[in-house]
C-alpha cells in the first residue's frame, strides 16, 4: 500500500511517520524542495498542478491524499481519474471555498454564524448594514492562521477592508460572540464506519492556533458536535479524518469552519489518544480497522510559533513530548508543538504552568 | 544536530523515527541498500569498514552511534578519532565477545553463570568436564538469536558441538535453571545522570526473543539489576541506552549479555512508556534532558517472526498498537512487534489472549 500525499508540510510529515509502523509507504509532493515531509519519506519537487510531470512517478501509488485543501479541484480530479481519491472530491471543493461550505452546512440545517457573499464593493457595503456590527470579512478562499481576514466594528471600515483583502471573492459572517471555541477531529472509514475524538478545547490568537486542551468534557455537546460531523461526513461520502472548528455559545455549537484533514488542534492525540489522528487518516484509506479515539488521560498541546523553544528546562516536566518540524524560523510560522500528557487535569495545569515559566 | 549510526535496520529505523520530532538529524549505513533504516532517514549503502568511502559524507555529523555490536572496533575507532563515539569504544569491544564480557562483569563482582574460555577442542573437553552437564556453548562473537548456540547435555556430544560451532573462540557456560528472564534498559547522559526502565519479563524460544511483559515489579530485583547496571555503565564511561538481560534464579540475577544498544525487550517503551528507548538514545547523545522512564499502564510485546500478522481482526484490540519494518518476510527474522498497552494487568491479560487467538 502506498499513499500518495499532495503537500509536503508538517501535516504530511507527521502522517509519514504514522504510516511507516503500519507498513504504509507515504510520498509527498510539495513545491517546496526543503518541505519537511521530505526529512520522513519520498518527497517529489513539483507545483501540484504539473500533473503530466508526476504521473509517471506515481505508478505505485495506490490512493491519494491530501494535506491542505488549497489544492487546485482540477489537479485532485486529475489524480482521482487515475487513483481513488481521499477524503473526497466534493469534500474538497467545498471546504476550500468559505462561501461554499457554510452553504452546504446550512443546507443540511446545521448552525453557522449568520453569513453573506461579496463580490463587489456595493455588496460588502449591503451586507455590512444588514447585520449588527461588528461582522467579520474572510476571502473565500486560502485563508489560513487569520490570513485573508478582517473585522468591520464601524460602517465607515468598509472601503478600507475592501482594499485590505483585495478580492472579489468574499464572506460576511456576523461576529460571534462565542462562550469558547471547540473542534472535533472526526474519521470516516470506507465502509462507512465512524469514530469521534472527544472535544478540544482551543485558543487562538491573532487568528493562529495557540493551545488545544484535551477532552473538554460535555457529553451533550460531544454528542450534538458527533451528529454534525456524522451528517456531515456521510453527506459527502467522506473517507479519512475530517476536523470541525464550532464556536460554542451556551448549548449551541456553531460551524466555524471544516478542514478536510488532520488538523493542529488533533496533534495531541499522538501521544494523548490511543490512535492518532495521523494513524487514522492513513487506516482509513489503506483500509485499515479504525483505532480507539480514547484518550490518554488529559493533554494540552501547545504550538510553537515562529520559534522553537529550548529543550533545556522544559524537557524534563514529566509527560511533555518535543515535536520541532525541521522548518526555519519566521515570524508567525508553526515550526512545531508540545504536548503534555498527565494522568488527571490539576497535574495537567501544574504541567502547563511549568512550560509556560520556562518557554 | 545530526547522528551517525552504524546499521541500518530495525532500531535504526526507530531510532532515527524517535529522532526527527526532537530536531535531531539522522545518517545510518548498512551494506543492504534495502536496510528498512532507509526508508525513514538518509541511508548510505556500503560495508562497515570502507571508513575511507565513507568518511567524505559524513563532514556535518556531531556524532557517531551503533544498532547493533557487530561493527569491528578499528571501525568505531576511525570514527571516533573525528566525532564523539557512543556508548564508547570499550563498551563495544567487551560487549561484542562474550567472554571478555563476561570476565569484564566478574570482575566487577557481579554474579553470571560460571564459565570457560575454549580455544581448542582439548580446552572444550576439559570444560565440560569441569562443569556439571549440561552445559551451553557459544562463539564468543556474532552470535544472535540463538544462532552460534549448542547445548551438551552428555559428554559424548563434545567433538560434534566443536564442529557444529567450528569456531576457535568459544565460551562454555554453566545451564543455568532460571526461575524467569528478565532484563533492564537503562541510560546514561553525558554528564553521569543515569535513568532506569521497569524491569521486563521475557520469554524466548529457539533463542529468539518472543514476547516482553512490562513492568516485571520486584523493588528488591529493580534495585539490584539496577546497582549491577549503574556500577557497568559507570565503568565503561557509558552514553546512551544499555539493556542487560538477566537470569533470574530466586532472589539473584545472573547476568546472562549485555547489549550496548537499544534493545528488542524495550519496544514496548514507544507507547508503554513515558520516554521511548529511542528517544531517551537519542536524548543521552544529543545532550537534551533523559525522559522518564515511568510506565503508562502495562504493557505486553510480542515478536512478529517470519511475517508480520494480518491486520484484521487484530487492529481493534484497545491499545494495540502495530510496527511492521518493512522487511521481507523469512523463516525466523524479526519483521516488527505488536505492543498491547494497558490500565491494568487483567485487562493486558484479556487482550494478549485476543491477541493470541486472532494472530
Amino acid at each position: 500500500m502506498k499513499i500518495l500525499i499532495l503537500g509536503g508540510g508538517q501535516l504530511a510529515r507527521m502522517l509519514a511517520l504514522s504510516a511507516h509502523p503500519l507498513n504504509v509507504k507515504t510520498v509527498c509532493i510539495d513545491p517546496n524542495k526543503d518541505a519537511c515531509g521530505g526529512d520522513v519519506t519520498q518527497l517529489i519537487v513539483s507545483e501540484l498542478d504539473q500533473i503530466d510531470a508526476i504521473l509517471p512517478q506515481l505508478a505505485d501509488v495506490d490512493a491519494v491524499t491530501i494535506e491542505t485543501e488549497n489544492i487546485p479541484v482540477t489537479t485532485a480530479q486529475a489524480f482521482s481519474k487515475i487513483k481513488p481519491f481521499y477524503p473526497s472530491i466534493e469534500a474538497l471543493a467545498i471546504t476550500q471555498d468559505r462561501m461554499k461550505e457554510k452553504t452546504f452546512v446550512a443546507s443540511l440545517q446545521i448552525p453557522t454564524a449568520r453569513f453573506a457573499a461579496a463580490t463587489t464593493l456595493d455588496e460588502l457595503q449591503h451586507a455590512v448594514e444588514q447585520f449588527d456590527l461588528p461582522v467579520v470579512v474572510k476571502t473565500c478562499r486560502f485563508g489560513y492562521d487569520g490570513k485573508g481576514q478582517a473585522v468591520i466594528r464601524n460602517a465607515n471600515e468598509v472601503e478600507t477592508v475592501w482594499r485590505q483583502l483585495a478580492s472579489d471573492n468574499l464572506i460576511v459572517e456576523s461576529f460571534v460572540n462565542f462562550t469558547r471555541e471547540v473542534s472535533l477531529i472526526s474519521v470516516r472509514d470506507k465502509a462507512g464506519n465512524m469514530v469521534f475524538y472527544p472535544l478540544v478545547e482551543n485558543v487562538h490568537q491573532e487568528g493562529i492556533l495557540r493551545s488545544s486542551t484535551a477532552p473538554y468534557q460535555d457529553a451533550k455537546l460531544q454528542q450534538l458536535a458527533q451528529d454534525y460531523a456524522a451528517k456531515i461526513m456521510q453527506k459527502l461520502n467522506y473517507v479519512g479524518v475530517m476536523t470541525i472548528e464550532f464556536f460554542q455559545v451556551g448549548e449551541q455549537l456553531l460551524v466555524n469552519e471544516i478542514a478536510p484533514r488532520v488538523h493542529n488542534s488533533g496533534h495531541w492525540t499522538i501521544e494523548g489518544a490511543e490512535t492518532s489522528q495521523f494513524a487514522n487518516h492513513i487506516r482509513a484509506i489503506a483500509g485499515i480497522p479504525l483505532g480507539s479515539t480514547e484518550p490518554i488521560g488529559f493533554s494540552y498541546m501547545h504550538n510553537c510559533i515562529g520559534d522553537m523553544p529550548a529543550m533545556n528546562g522544559c524537557m524534563q516536566i514529566p509527560g511533555l513530548y518535543y515535536h520541532a518540524y525541521n522548518k526555519a524560523p519566521r515570524d508567525k510560522r508553526k515550526v512545531g508543538h508540545i504536548t503534555i500528557v498527565a494522568k488527571d487535569s490539576k497535574t495537567l495545569q501544574d504541567s502547563k504552568a511549568e512550560l509556560l515559566k520556562k518557554i
